[in-house]
């Protein structure tokens, strides 16, 4: 007798999700878990890295260079970095980095980002760097991919497979890089005490199961994509890292619901863009930074008065916000600078519902290709 | 017998123009050749504008801050600047600026640019440099205004008033004082021979009558706005200086025809934004960077495969851009950095004549105030 296999094998694959980014999503917990796993414990353990230890102590600047999802860990990378080892960091597009003879050399403490380690501007932005003199970091998410082979010291993410076109477990792993460098470096300047690069430790290593109780949330997601389906356009604000948080939010929901979303620095919609906001469109409000809050919730009131519907994402225990959004997404308390870990998860879900709801490809989103091997 | 007066006095004050904002536009040969004059000739003279030329020779970077159009004129001063003097610059928003705990100090020339000299963020983020011991440059256009009497130094744009929201001769003179500056820096420190500032100098100077043949287009630039009114999303693209370029084109075009048009870096479409690219969709193009052409043309023909109507602003004499766009407006020869102050100019006038044929208020926005001097 022949047996028959009726199963599909990439259904298989997707272990019971309907798509591969619900499943990666998902993978998240266990992806950042993995990614720290013996490199955070109490400081920052460096034996794998190989970064030389002193460039980290004496580098004069920073470069981080990468596309798309990657750049946007950049961004947030360039907050936590400044922010903790209190040296100057530029983000550039790779493929505008590499055309603009750069100010990098031998000083210059070069970062690249990749998932797929085989994108084809990040990978000559490495070389022009490389050829200046600079050394190269990279943070990448496949073993012995070209630019994991060209760079003078590598970080793993260790996310696993990431089939999806729309970036989701590799993004927030390239995070967790992030603020293992950051650490590194502020451990190496002397810029944190030690107590303080613990605290930040612990704080890292409570975030799988933080993100877990963020995914609770899809239900009410869910809800939100009704609400926002409709919509071609709406706007992602947000202040301090949340900008960057926001910017990553806008082109998820983009590359896979096609909606016209676009981020903009909260204080900056009055110079402009206020001009867009009518009666009914959404505004997804980022406003995780204490510090910024009250200036954050003066702008979603700026939009609020011109009718936008407000989606805000707060931390926990933020009772004010409730006061001025038509829903309000709530992520655990953190440390600041490692809420965009936790504040990308409800962006990300809401992307993914989007999609679906309005009937798109998710896992296979129009004109895009899950690594970009051509300039 | 009563005399009675027909004509009305702002109508008196539009000098025969329908609308302030197109005034502006045609005063802008004026307003850049007022800004120049004195200050540039063979070289650049820095008597009236009181810069330490100690700092100038020895600052470690420079930082710009600015808001909204002012912004876009420091993202064209970043380039030039490095570019000619070979100085790191950042370009920070001022409403992000001030909350970041920015690593600013004494060997930072910090550069604030407003028109009105009275923007909120702006003006704190200038105290909070000084705070830090940084010296202040200012470019503004108000004689006595807040920012002018507290900067370390100013240089006036001489653009006159600006009444319309949407700025544009003030932009244009803002571009010219960055150029300005650029040489000011290119000089001091030794980065340019005598010779090619020389060269510089003298093709800012031919700017003005080059903008007046770039008006000439007007009725081209009319038929384009006759091509796009319907669309209510739209992109711009660009690399390098016309990157910058075609953000503020695009801030122009939202804030008075509330399209929405998002700039981007013409490399980064494919990791994301290409999803968005339909068939027609109008996408501005900008194209007059020779050393990033070829690269352009390849973005360009990845859009128009996907159903794309190119609109392409490109130099005087670049027949092969007509290859790969439905319309080409061109805009004189001119140094690499100093296409941006020509390359706007029928941006300006596509957004003016599309707000008209869309039946928008062109002078008074909704939503928006001429100067933001709330946060």
């Amino acid at each position: 007798e022949i047996f028959e296999v009726k199963w599909d094998a990439v259904a298989a694959e997707k272990n019971g999700y309907d798509h591969f980014m619900l499943k990666e999503i998902y993978e998240q917990p266990k992806a950042i878990r993995d990614t720290l796993a013996g490199r955070i414990n109490g400081g920052v353990n460096l034996d794998e890295v190989l970064i030389d230890r002193q460039l980290l102590k004496e580098a004069r600047n920073v470069t981080i260079v990468a596309c798309g999802t990657a750049y946007h860990s950049g961004l947030v990378g360039k907050y936590t970095i400044e922010n903790l080892a209190r040296i100057p960091v530029e983000v550039d597009i790779a493929s505008e980095f590499r055309y603009r003879n750069p100010l990098v050399d031998e000083k210059t403490l070069m970062v690249v980002v990749s998932q797929s380690g085989e994108t084809a501007d990040t990978l000559a932005a490495l070389r022009e760097a490389k050829s200046k003199g600079a050394k190269v970091f990279a943070i990448t998410n496949v073993v012995g991919s070209s630019i994991a082979r060209e760079a003078d010291s590598v970080l793993y993410t260790l996310a696993g497979p990431e089939i999806a076109v729309a970036s989701t477990k590799a993004y927030t792993t390239q995070l967790a890089a992030m603020n293992f460098l950051a650490l590194a470096l502020a451990e190496a300047r002397g810029t944190l005490e030690k107590e303080k690069i613990q605290e930040i430790a612990e704080a890292m290593q409570a975030l799988p199961a933080q993100i877990e109780k963020v995914l609770e949330q899809a239900e009410q997601v869910k809800a939100v994509s009704e609400a926002i389906k409709e919509w071609e356009n709406l706007f992602f604000i947000g202040r301090s890292v949340d900008y960057a948080v926001a910017m990553e939010g806008s082109l998820k929901l983009k590359e896979i619901s096609y909606i016209h979303a676009e981020a903009y620095a909260a204080g900056e919609l009055k110079h402009g863009t206020l001009a867009l906001i009518t009666e009914g469109i959404p505004v997804i409000s980022l406003a995780t930074q204490e510090q910024v809050l009250d200036k954050t919730i003066s702008n979603i009131q700026e939009v609020r008065a011109r009718g936008a519907y407000i989606i805000a994402v707060a931390q926990e225990g933020n009772e004010e916000i409730g006061n001025y959004a038509e829903v309000v997404l709530t992520v655990p308390r953190t440390h600041p600078v490692l809420t965009p870990l936790l504040a990308v998860v409800p962006l990300q879900l809401l992307a993914y519902y989007t999609a679906c709801v309005r009937g798109c490809d998710v896992d296979k989103p129009r004109n895009l290709a899950k690594s970009v091997t051509v300039e």
